[in-house]
This record gives C-alpha cells, sequence and structure tokens, in this order.
C-alpha cells in the first residue's frame, strides 16, 4: 500500500483567483485557452462547457452539480519525481540536522547515503517506516509548518526551477475556465492530502478543503488541544480510492474529471465520472513529450486502453499543448 | 458507539443562497439578526465579525481562514427527537413495505411495535443493527434517492410541523450574516454525512462537500461504477471526533464555532476553535425554552461548565431569540 503511494502517488493544484463570475464574459470574445493549441481536444472542451452552462439546454447542469476533479501528480504538475518524495527526503534532513544520532538509523541512513537498494530490499515495510518517521508523529499545526518550510525553497531535480514552475500552464487555465464557468474544482490525489494543502491556494486556487487525498489517522488530543498523526493509514486515495475519497469529501460524482496516464490511479475516477447522471467529460493526458516535459508510458497501456474503450478525451501533450509549464 | 449514535448523534444545516457580498453592505445600515433580541450576546456577534473583516484591524482574519462550523442537532435545528431517528425509522417502514416478511425479524420487528425495551435491552449491539440495516447494504446512489424520498414528506413529531420548520430561524440569519462577510459555513455533525447532505443546501444553504459528519466505509464497485455503503462505521462525528472530522474534511480549525449543551458532543470542537492563531469565537447554545423549544440540561452541566471557565458566549434561547423556528 504504502510502497504504491511512492510508486504512484499523484498530487496536484494550482489556480489564480478566478472565482470571478467576468470571466465567462471574457472567455466568450477572447481565447480562454491560449496555452491550448486549436484543435479538436480544445474545441471539445469549450464546446463542453458552453453546452453544460446554456441556460435552456437540454445539457444543462444546475451549478451546485459542476464538480470538477483533478488529480495532481502527472496531471497538474510533473511527476517525476513525485514532490511527495522530496518532501520525505527534506524531513529526513531537517530530521537528521535536529538529531545526528538518526543518520546512522534506518530508513534514515539508507536516504542520507541514497541507498536505494534499502528501499528495493525493504519493499512496503522500509517505505511504511520512512513515510511515517516523515509524515506522523506530529500535530498537525506542527506539520503544516514542516509543509510550508519545504514549499518556500523546494527545487525540482532535473528541471532547476522551484517547484511552483513545474506545474503545467495549460492546466491552470482550464481549471481557471471552468471556475469561471461557475464549476467548483477539487484535487484528488494519491498525495498525502496535507501536503497538498500546504500549496492548493496559492498554486492553483483551490482552497484546503476541495482537496481529498491520502491520509492518516488522527486523534484529538484535549489535553494540549491539539489533532495529532497517527503512524497509520488512514486512507489510500489512489485507483479505486478515488471515487470513495469522492464520496467521502464531496459527495457527488464530478461532472468533469482529469488524470494521467503512467500509473493508472486514475481509471476509476474518471469512470465513476463517466456515471454521472449529467453530460460529463472524461479527460487524460498522455505523457509523450520527452522534449519539453517526460515520455513515459504504462506497461499494459491500462489507462490509455480504458480512454479508448470508453471514449475519453486524450491529452496529446505533444500535439495539444502550445507550451507546457508556467513561467512563475 | 452507535448506541451514541442515537443518544448524541447531532445534525443541522440551513441557509438561502447567501454568498452575495452585497448582504455586507446591506447589514451595516439594517439589522442583520432580527430574530436576535438586542443585548450583549447580539452585539457581541456583530462586533467580532465587524472586527475581524475590518481591513488594517489588528484582529483581521483574511477570507481563507473564516471557517465557521455549526453542529446541526439542537444548534441548528431541534433534537427532540433526532430527524437521524425518524430517517431508520422511516426506512424500516418502506423496507418492511417491500419485504413484509422483515417484521417478523429483529431489529424490524421492534420498531414497527414501537418496541422500546428491544433497543433499551439489546444496546449497541440491536442499534447497530438496526443502523447498518436502514443505512448501509446500498449503493450511493440508491442511499441518496431514500433520503430525498424522506424528506419530501417528513413531519416532526409532537410540532406537527415539516422537518423543515424545526430550523431555528436566529441561525439561519447567523448562517447568512456570517457568509455575507466573507465566512465559510460549514456542518460539523455527530449524524451521518448523507443524510444531512440531502437537505444541506436547501435547508441551510450548505454544499454537501460542506458537511462533516458520521460516515460508514465506503468501497467503489467498478464493475456495477457505484461507491458500496458498507456496514461498518469509518468515522464518528461527535465529540473528540469532531476536531478529527474538521481536520479530514476542512483542513484548519474553524474561527467561528457553535454548538449546544444538551449532549456535551460540541466541547472539543468549541474548545479546538479556541485555539485558533486568528481571533476566535464560539457560541453555546442552551435549551432552556420550554414553551417555544424544549427544556434540557446534561446532567453534569459540562458544556455550561466548559463555557463558564472558557469565556464562551452562551445563547439563552429564552431571551436572546426574538423566534425560535422557521416560518417555512
Amino acid at each position: 500500500m504504502l510502497l504504491l503511494l511512492f510508486v504512484s502517488c499523484k498530487k496536484s493544484e494550482e489556480s489564480t483567483d478566478a472565482k470571478s463570475k467576468e470571466g465567462a464574459a471574457t472567455a466568450a470574445t477572447s481565447d480562454p485557452l491560449p496555452s491550448w493549441n486549436d484543435g479538436a481536444l480544445k474545441s471539445d472542451i469549450i464546446a463542453y462547457v458552453e453546452k453544460v452552462t446554456k441556460k435552456g439546454s437540454p445539457d444543462f447542469i444546475p451549478e451546485e452539480y459542476r464538480i470538477a476533479t483533478f488529480d495532481n501528480d502527472g496531471t497538474l504538475w510533473a511527476e517525476k519525481p513525485y514532490v511527495q518524495e522530496l518532501f520525505a527526503f527534506y524531513r529526513v534532513k531537517k530530521m537528521v540536522e535536529a538529531k545526528p544520532e538518526l543518520a546512522q538509523k534506518q530508513p534514515f541512513k539508507a536516504v542520507i547515503e541514497k541507498d536505494k537498494t534499502f528501499f528495493e530490499k525493504g519493499g512496503d515495510k522500509a517505505l511504511i517506516e520512512l513515510v511515517a518517521a516523515t509524515h506522523t508523529g506530529m500535530n498537525e499545526d506542527e506539520f503544516e509548518t514542516s509543509v510550508n518550510d519545504f514549499f518556500k525553497s523546494a527545487q525540482y531535480p532535473g528541471k532547476n526551477v522551484p517547484v511552483k514552475q513545474i506545474r503545467y500552464q495549460p492546466q491552470l487555465e482550464l481549471l481557471n475556465y471552468l471556475r469561471a464557468n461557475g464549476f467548483k474544482t477539487y484535487i484528488v490525489t494519491g498525495g498525502t492530502i496535507e501536503v497538498v494543502r500546504g500549496i492548493s491556494q496559492e498554486f492553483y486556487g483551490i482552497p484546503k478543503d476541495q482537496v481529498v487525498g491520502t491520509s492518516f489517522k488522527y486523534k484529538y488530543d484535549g489535553t494540549k488541544n491539539v489533532v495529532q498523526r497517527e503512524a497509520a493509514l488512514d486512507h489510500f486515495n489512489d485507483k479505486e480510492g478515488k471515487p470513495v475519497g469522492i464520496q467521502l469529501h464531496i459527495g457527488q460524482r464530478p461532472v468533469f474529471a482529469c488524470g494521467n496516464e503512467g500509473g493508472a490511479g486514475d481509471i476509476p475516477m474518471l469512470q465513476y465520472s463517466q456515471g454521472n447522471k449529467y453530460p460529463s467529460f472524461q479527460l487524460l493526458v498522455n505523457h509523450n513529450d520527452s522534449i519539453r516535459e517526460y515520455k513515459y508510458q504504462e506497461k499494459d497501456n491500462a489507462s490509455l486502453n480504458a480512454a479508448a474503450k470508453n471514449k475519453w478525451h486524450v491529452v496529446d501533450m505533444q500535439k495539444d499543448w502550445k507550451k507546457v509549464f508556467s513561467d512563475n
């Protein structure tokens, strides 16, 4: 389970303060998706939004049902490596600085010494140990501080940019466009909920309570008046866990759902969305751009096969995105 | 645990579409809380809202941190009896209509025959059986339909009014007033989350995803493309469960928290709110109005004692509320 957390955890959020309905008026005259190349996909997105927001149209969706869910890792920002992984390593570093003797203790030792074989051999157990040691055993206020500190200076390996600049510009525009048309946007990530909440508003314009993610067990300590994070997984929000997280946190099926191929983590969410009684839209990002981003595919092509079978829309990153990353 | 669900479950929601910022301007000239009698409590509420929303004030709270949480049963609507209980009995009736042989089977038999001793003797086990039988074992779409059907015609015993009319008018005004001032309002109830979501928008102007409540285990069934409700409690959202539910669903401490005395269910939520780094406000409804509503107290007065000790504000229903129930 926890192995999967590292292997396929997905997180993503971004936006600007785009709740303004004025956006909708602007959209009619100017291009709401300037970083998307003109073509069938862009036209389909716009046609969908227009038909479901047009009063009197047989496809009209009342505003309270305009729920849009986005995966994060590989859907709203890059996932090679996962930012969640960078955070775990950051935590190890900080913890060892505060308590140097930890450097001699596993799993800290393996991280410090970049000993990949430790985690390969140790499997789930070693990873559970690492996540538990770095993500729990403190209260929520302390954890939030730690997440904020990490994001203040986090750089993305390989790209040499702040983590904020691995957000996909076309997706930021899509989030804004949907919100300007009365959609409520959510992140539904395999990543841990509090790490993503740390940047959801600033990076994606998505409030903390609109983040659905993997969570640990919490316990309220009345004496200290804090919520304590316990070293036990409560909900793993990937694959079949995504519709479950959506029901618990949102309480209704999304009409618009967007995920990515790479770890097959979003198939159930897109399928669940397609079961909506209202007209729905499913979008899957295909990572086929080795020059501007990354190129990787699932061995069995499960996500792309599901997309073909169910007529989901696929983002051909090379072809559909004029620009990949956000400048700032 | 489940016994507590019946004994102290709290649910409540109400509002009108009051997101409009224009409300704030109106509030300055007309009375935003007409069903509250003039006095210290009403003045304190207004003074708090004004100081934390005034830009440049040392007490200013940025909008994204203006989180207001309300218990439901006994706080937003009456709790003698719990509407949740009425729903369970309604479900029994419907299930027996569909399958008459259930009338001979417990716990249905006891409900049909109004056999209180069955539940008194059976304790937790009998109640778990009843809640499991009536609230789970179906998928979310089916459960939602069932909740909607119940609320269409539900009457409140003793008062002979539709359930909607046991909402407290002063609280509806308070929710609207807070929203008009940029607060995001939530229901944090001991009741089951989907039952409250069934009326949260219509009764209180609170969207489904802003309801935090008791939840059962869910499981996604990919073949049928539904989320199935399983007969096991996932989270019990009362007492110490409330700060936990708040962390999971909202992700930050409320600055405004409102509960009621009667079952001591809201003490941890009010205490948790008071730990906010921003100026906070705690409000506790005291049920002392035997004529217009109900009069009941906790044996040990735990909630009122906590209020006195922590300087929480107490609603003296007799004195502070000009009008108790909503007319429609």
